[in-house]
């Protein structure tokens, strides 16, 4: 009889199941569905749980869960959504053992996401990385040793909240210059807004791509940039001088192999990823190597570093 | 019959060799001496064999070496020297293996020192910290989950040579504003001999300690500090900003427990450790604890780190 891998995400937005035969390496089933409006922890796990239910098939070897938030990874237990009310040290991990009867491994989306890269996707075969997202905000997960490093309390990986320049602009955490204050998508739509209202003769082809100004995302800045448009570029240009310099300290300070990148920001194109490179090269010493490449899962990475997470635990 | 370590280090600088029976914790014997002028990695070969033969007693169980300079530790290969000629791709563990006929262990100083600490000093019982020696230059060595992380080619630790301004002076490897520019004590020498030079109504008690301003180093401006003179506490202030910045930097990536400085910068005294500890606190996210403390060992972490790779080994 086959046994099989639940894997769960619960992405603040978007909550989502997968079921996959344990050692296989495709999904055999799979949904997704949006939060609802007024969303709790209490809705958001009834949601999950419902999905979990029409799925599972069989016998249920695992469950790995990726969380959109600080999570204890050694208990399983959340400490807080950003997005969701009511998450606040919720057990996880026991809810849902008790529940499936089957260990249950929960971990942030960070770290799952790059545990699934370094399975599955980017990492594959390197035995030292850090994932970094650039979406809405900018986080990371290291893998070191081909296990992942989540730090004394769960912490590691905040590139986002270094600082890249502290004479630069203030972020939402108080500190001036982090990284996620200047290469998140967040922060660029809305310098990319103030600009476009300043310099109407500016942005033409970003602004073919939108209704108005407010709806400007990142996603849309990107998809600019890479057709050309010379505002969206220099917005971007700025973003990948700080990944840049985030990654070449990094590089410095603890030479892993490889740099996995993902999230929206980083459909730029071709351009972003040279100047990210040439940045990246120009502030790691001569003899620190290492490359910057592409995350391969995308959207599913966290669903496949839930199944890795939950095929370690696997009995 | 005892069996014992014998811990060697090659300092740049100073040679030295010393016997601990394998398990203790005392020093049965100790031997130093200065690197002569001229020397080569022959003559210091030469000095520290015939200092390891004086003081072998009875049986070897291991030996554990300290290098100045980069080393690939997976083999016991010196890279090269900073300080000494003809040490390029030496095969050190390998020559001194055949020599002693027992298992030996290489690693550069700052990785060393920072095992010494983690076995014997200020890290004791803690399971992730980075050792940081503010000294000529600024490099550290890492501890992470109870053993040394090296990096994919044992350049990890190298904090030194990460950017904390962007916009800062420009440093002998060719960027601005790496925290060697800004704290290590050659720069702070250099900067504190122009200012003395240009300020003549400044850094009174400075002024007494030496003979003249071309002989000021790094050590008679940590003591004028330490003693209250205003020139040499604002040049450590600013240093002690730049290791502030880069501590509360490293603790949001990797969140180790410890950070253990040593090195004679960190002998300025508590004003020093309270800016160090401010900024750090600042720059790090509210979430993320850690504690910054002085090395214990000194100059012996490199020995005491010697023993502890060769107890390792030892069979």
């Amino acid at each position: 009889m086959t046994r099989s891998i639940l894997a769960l995400d619960f992405g603040g937005t978007k909550l989502a199941a997968a079921v996959v035969t344990l050692g296989e390496r495709q999904v055999r089933s799979h949904r997704r569905v949006l939060s609802p409006p007024n969303a709790s922890a209490t809705t958001d796990l009834e949601i999950v749980r419902g999905l979990a239910r029409e799925l599972i098939p069989g016998e249920l070897a695992a469950i790995g869960v990726s969380f959109g938030g600080p999570v204890d990874a050694s208990t399983g237990t959340v400490r807080l959504s950003h997005h969701v009310p009511g998450w606040e040290n919720v057990p996880l991990a026991d809810v849902l053992a008790a529940e499936f009867n089957v260990p249950v491994s929960v971990d942030n989306d960070a770290n799952v996401a790059a545990i699934g890269e370094h399975r599955f996707g980017a990492g594959k075969g390197f035995n030292s990385l850090l994932y970094i997202t650039v979406s809405t905000g900018v986080g990371g997960g290291w893998i070191l040793g081909d296990r992942p490093w989540r730090g004394a309390e769960g912490m590691a990986g905040e590139i986002g909240h270094t600082v890249v320049d502290p004479t630069g602009p203030l972020c939402l955490c108080g500190k001036r210059g982090c990284l996620e204050r200047l290469a998140s998508g967040r922060y660029i739509a809305q310098q990319v807004q103030e600009q476009l209202q300043n310099q109407p003769e500016r942005g033409k082809i970003l602004r073919t791509l939108v209704e108005g100004l407010a709806s400007i995302t990142a996603i849309e800045v990107s998809q600019a940039a890479a057709q050309g448009d010379d505002l969206a570029r220099e917005a971007l240009q700025k973003a990948a001088w700080a990944l840049g310099v985030a990654i070449g300290n990094t590089a410095n300070l603890i030479n892993p192999q490889r740099f996995v990148l993902g999230g929206g920001v980083t459909k730029a194109g071709e351009f972003f990823w040279a100047e990210i490179r040439r940045v990246a090269r120009a502030t790691a010493l001569p003899e620190v190597h290492f490359d910057i490449v592409p995350a391969m899962l995308g959207d599913e990475a966290p669903l496949w570093g839930a199944v890795a997470l939950a095929e370690e635990i696997a009995s």
